[in-house]
């Protein structure tokens, strides 16, 4: 199968807590400026897919119906916090099968509305009554082991949050995008020793949104194309439980860059998945990024920053500051990667950016186990 | 893409109201009926795909840890009553692009769990206050038009659940395998006129599984494998609402007969989305089983029974006796016809049943509109 799958044009809301924006405002927001980017007539989509984790059934169709998007193919699909790369990942099977050549994913999510009973509370500071803690205690587990057994220290971990917040200034679509001191994010409050509030992503509301297609159909648009060159996914192996979060990453990964024929040496860009701190020291390293257990030293020293000594990680300030609509997080991640491939992001664009790789987690919150893990390795011609 | 996509094994449990046993309970007793009989070393799966329309996220996750199918790529996707043919469809994509060899797919509904705080009673009498009657009024109302376009009779679609149950009571995996006579059907309570009770289908529990794989992988396995030789899914049109639900079946069915190069003649055993007795009537039109109009003349005739003239419609039973986990329903479907096209169908079997479809149909209940179409044929060599 030498069939390529490109992402013909990318498009997202600003994600936030917008409790007064319903889904479908949302999604069709995110779907207009896809189409918009990819310059493709609406009635050429021959599928959709839709990924998100709290919306109610039939979502897809709901948001798609308003657009006059009917009559084709559309599924809905769930994989926790990876809802929006599991969504990507269809839609390229659909395009590798044939079975269509032009495709839309959409990843969207109103945590705002959804949790409105109060279920899981937007603010963090409600986090422990409702959800036990338990995501922030897992991580919490593995900051702790990481720093006794290669001598990382609170203050690396909590520099992941100062970059992130960096390149968030210069990113239009982030949730939070005030500089932040070393000292502010260390003396926020506790949550689950070393994390601090601001070393956790924050829930939040938005849609991002993208069209894929065939080579042959990226043709007839651009000269350029960006290309998912490697799709790899898996999910975490029971056998390790504890340190899954971490060997189901480097797993996947290794398969992508196997597909891709290159190495971690040649990523340029890369948007992987900063649920906290912690998750993109330990994630940096997985995806080969730096060598195992130099994940907080090269974040000290800035190896990670825009234009570092080794791949910018999370230009878009990631999910710690871009915030974390759960479904639509996978697709916002390709929408950063694509513009950093095209020299399109502006005051966070990373020189040179010619290869991108993408990470997508989604955890379960009950057995701490990876329920999926999306790398995809992206180029532009 | 010549790439044949081959179920190599099916299995369910019995469906019913089993509040006492969990979704991973029922998940669990389908996908082992579905190894065994595919006769495959479980460790050959290499993704799973699972559909379902009420579970809580990561169920597929869940059900699969337990019976170590863990780091394998899992997709949880939603699309209402269609959710398990969806299912099948990813799995048919994935094996298409070379993306697995050996696929697993699950449907599985726990509605009495789901619904146990009241939100829909499995007791149809308690139907009306909680859903509004949405869904037989539609039905109701394409009753209504049929009845004074082609003059069909109460008693005609009455006779559709006389045949279901007649066939069920062969089917062991059935909730319902009563006889019922014409006067038992049309003498329960009206539920929408003139759709009766016994005329609905009813909400279960339930799961349903396959093994889906590639036609190499097959024939190490079975010199007579049963392969979907054409699959095609589709959505409403939004410009023909009320007439929806039947002409999107029309146009999807159309699709696969093209893809599979035959015709609706050569049909010998048809699964059919039976949700209401009416809709048997109007997709037997729609799949083409026989001319517009006669629907309900064809069903009086005997034509749709087990060795009738024309294809034996719902030999299972259907969604009106089997039940209708709605997740499972479209994975049911395949396993009636994989047992069907094996022979192995016992006392409602199809004699010389070679060529068989599946029509698998989720529709929305706020807006009427179709959401998920799904059309597969299969043959086995």
């Amino acid at each position: 199968m030498s069939r390529d799958v490109v992402v013909l044009g990318v498009g997202m809301t600003r994600f936030g807590k917008m409790p007064e924006r319903a889904p479908e405002d949302l999604g069709h927001e995110a779907i207009r400026a896809a189409i918009r980017d990819a310059g493709i007539d609406r009635r050429k989509i021959q599928a959709a897919f839709v990924g998100s984790v709290y919306l109610p059934f039939g979502i897809g169709q709901r948001i798609l119906k308003d657009l006059g998007l009917t009559g084709i193919p559309v599924i809905n699909v769930e994989n926790s916090c990876a809802s929006g790369g599991t969504a990507a990942r269809e839609a390229y099977a659909w395009i590798k099968a044939e079975l269509c050549d032009v495709a839309l994913i959409l990843g969207v999510e109103s945590l705002s509305r959804s949790f409105s009973s109060g279920m899981i509370p937007l603010d963090l500071d409600d986090l422990a009554p409702a959800m036990g803690l338990v995501m922030p205690a897992a991580y919490a587990l593995a900051a702790r082991r990481h720093m006794e057994e290669y001598g990382t220290t609170p203050e690396q971990f909590a520099l992941v949050t100062v970059k992130s917040r960096s390149n968030a200034r210069h990113n239009p679509y982030a949730y939070f995008r005030q500089q932040l001191t070393l000292n502010e994010v260390l003396a926020s409050r506790m949550v689950a020793d070393p994390i601090t509030k601001y070393q956790c992503t924050i829930n939040a509301d938005g849609a991002a949104a993208a069209i894929l297609c065939s080579e042959k159909v990226a043709r007839q648009y651009t000269n350029h194309p960006v290309s998912i060159v490697a799709s790899a996914m898996g999910s975490g192996k029971l056998r390790d439980r504890i340190g899954d979060l971490e060997d189901t990453a480097a797993r996947i990964a290794r398969e992508a860059y196997e597909a891709a024929g290159i190495g971690p040496e040649d990523i340029d860009a890369c948007e992987l998945h900063d649920a906290f701190s912690v998750g993109e020291v330990l994630y940096c390293e997985s995806l080969g990024l730096c060598p195992e257990g130099e994940g907080g030293r090269y974040t000290q020293a800035g190896h990670f920053n825009i234009n570092g000594e080794k791949a910018a990680v999370n230009t878009s300030g990631g999910l710690l500051s871009r915030g974390h609509p759960l479904g639509a997080t996978g697709i916002a991640q390709l929408a950063e990667l694509v513009w950093q491939l095209r020299g399109e992001a502006a005051g966070r664009q990373v020189d040179q950016c010619r290869v991108a790789l993408q990470h997508n987690s989604g955890g379960g919150v009950f057995d701490i186990q990876t329920n999926a893990c999306v790398v995809q390795i992206l180029m532009r011609e």
